[in-house]
């Protein structure tokens, strides 16, 4: 039986992946009245008049939702609300699992940006922060920034943040294996959607250097008449040098390339003409821009994927459930860039001697979820850290 | 320590009365990559072909959302979301403790009608039933029809249609008690808001009962010039007589009062102008209408409140819970007039030999939930059974 037929079996047999629990079991008759009405009436009037303390008397405290228009699901692309949904409350799940975060599944069967945001508005008091996912470029952007700067309650889309926050980690212990040094490095990110522009402006903020970046057109450069304003956006922190041309224009003597693009889009020969040491991040999925052992064989120092069958898995589930487990636990209403950059780093720590073939951490890693959360608290006791 | 300080105390020490659960444990990295990345790919490319089998593959099948704006919360008024979540998240903890149903709180922070029935549409496809809430009259009444003609799954907005449910799962024990005809009964309704309108609607599809409307204005009718458009279709159903005047009036020599208003509107002098054998259902909460001691002192043979610490407990919980079991398993998309009538019967009928001081059952009773349950079927088979 393949990995899918297993999935098609086990999600039919549970009947779903989560349920609802009880805190406290409602069983004699004066709980059900403190839980229900009448006395439930006096926490919420108390709520009501109190809202920043709502959290204290309800589950909100330790609670997430996870939301999609399912408009880039996966490598699926658009499948709607119906085929998110399993995905979503895959998402609820790893939440549970990792970081004893509840997460409700939230599909939205609308799908225009102004839609999006004023039903995330409406809903948002049910929750305690919002991880938005899978939704698609680029109007992921717009969207995620709306929903920062008008709710009160953290939200990040990892597709983004998550990605880009791993990679970073990644980075960080692959140089220390290199010896390079990343300030005068160049590294090309192959693909300009949600991950690709999250992770271009998380680099430029942890590291001078060279950026290019490269969409399925080429190398994205001012000359370039086909660019949405997004990626045309992608040019204040790349291509400093205004270069034109293909992918493997792009990696002729590059040090590092992060692919989040598509299934073997990366030759030998290309690996071959990067710089010495190369480093490869290919993070297509379910299938790498190059498989490892090919990217290997063509010199490179490093190689790292999504997939957890090769050593250095690039995952979002090293970031996002420390990230919100901290951001609930120290009240933080904003994931800011110090956020995101403080999270690499502490990823990055806990693999204090990083080799070639261990430059992240394992998901499993006993101390990763309270490692990244203590990093997320409120700006002024990040300035402290710093 | 009074009821109130007692809830203020279990939600705090509780952070909340619900949680989420696992249905499974994803320990191994085969069911990591099984219930996420990859194989839930494979799950979410089947739900989006066949979005009718999602709740199949979900949690969906077993889930409720409950739904409110908080503007008629208990009978403190409109307190927004904030205050409703105690409220709505009590709601699912019944659900879950009733029924076995999954529930989640939704609280929402908008107001007009339409951008209500917007943001539920929106959210509709993550869940297998909706339960609205504590919204205020008259809006409620569009707003649910609205959802229940635009969405395929069922809606029901509990504050009408549970309350009138039990009230007439009450009524047709309280004939037994009293021998009297029903359809030659003069029924006076006090109160007519979410849960009065809802009542005389299924009062008239029952009973061919003389039907008397009453607000805080006194009776409702055709002269009446101060009513809205829902107040003045009462009249399709209500005053044949075209009466006018006061409470005390409309109760001159009627059979049965039932009070959905507020507390001590009625008096002992009232109850004993009504006629020989008078049906009391005094239903404000927290404090009734009128008292049952002084009530049946004035003369009442049955009194009804929606307290637990007197007989006869008109209580929602005697109906939803049911109603929504039998929703989800028997794939019921719609919750239609019959099934409300049907319901009460069922109610009706799991107290064979009722007394004046049990004509309902108890909200514990071990068939309850299967009676109500059994009843809720799609419609062909629905009319097989009358």
């Amino acid at each position: 039986m393949d990995i899918y037929e297993l999935a098609m079996q086990l999600h039919k047999e549970h009947k779903g992946k989560i349920g609802i629990s009880l805190r406290d079991t409602p069983s004699s008759r004066e709980k059900l009245s403190a839980y229900y009405s009448p006395g439930v009436g006096g926490v919420a009037t108390y709520t009501a008049e109190h809202p920043d303390e709502m959290r204290d008397y309800t589950w909100t405290n330790n609670l997430v939702a996870v939301i999609s228009d399912g408009s880039s699901v996966l490598g699926l692309g658009d499948i709607g609300p119906y085929g998110a949904m399993p995905v979503m409350e895959g998402k609820s799940m790893l939440f549970k699992h990792f970081a004893d975060i509840n997460a409700v599944p939230i599909v939205l069967n609308v799908h225009e940006p102004e839609e999006i945001i004023s039903t995330i508005k409406a809903i948002a008091p049910s929750f305690g922060g919002i991880n938005l996912e899978d939704i698609s470029a680029p109007k992921c952007f717009g969207i995620e920034e709306r929903l920062k700067t008008e709710l009160n309650i953290p939200v990040m889309h990892d597709d983004q943040h998550g990605t880009a926050i791993v990679t970073l980690a990644g980075l960080i212990n692959s140089v220390k294996v290199t010896g390079k040094n990343l300030d005068e490095s160049r590294i090309v990110i192959v693909g300009a959607g949600a991950a690709g522009t999250a992770i271009i402006k998380l680099l430029n903020l942890y590291t001078k250097a060279e950026l290019i970046a490269v969409d399925s057109k080429g190398i994205i450069s001012k000359n370039r008449t086909d660019l949405n304003s997004e990626k045309h956006a992608l040019l204040i922190f790349t291509n400093p040098g205004s270069i034109d041309g293909s992918l493997e224009h792009a990696l002729m003597g590059a040090d590092i390339f992060i692919g989040v693009s598509r299934a073997g889009l990366l030759t030998p020969e290309t690996v071959k003409s990067m710089a010495d040491k190369a480093v490869i991040f290919a993070m297509a999925n379910p299938e790498p821009e190059i498989l490892p052992d090919v990217a290997k064989q063509a010199g490179a120092a490093i190689v790292a994927t999504g997939r957890s069958d090769y050593p250095n898995q690039v995952n979002n589930a090293l970031a996002f459930p420390g990230i919100f487990r901290g951001a609930l636990d120290n009240k933080v209403t904003r994931i800011t860039d110090e956020h995101k950059l403080a999270a690499a780093n502490a990823i990055a720590s806990l693999v204090p001697n990083p080799t070639a073939e261990e430059i992240i951490p394992s998901i499993l890693h006993p101390n990763l979820v309270k490692t990244v959360a203590a990093v997320i608290v409120p700006p002024v006791s990040l300035e402290n850290q710093f």
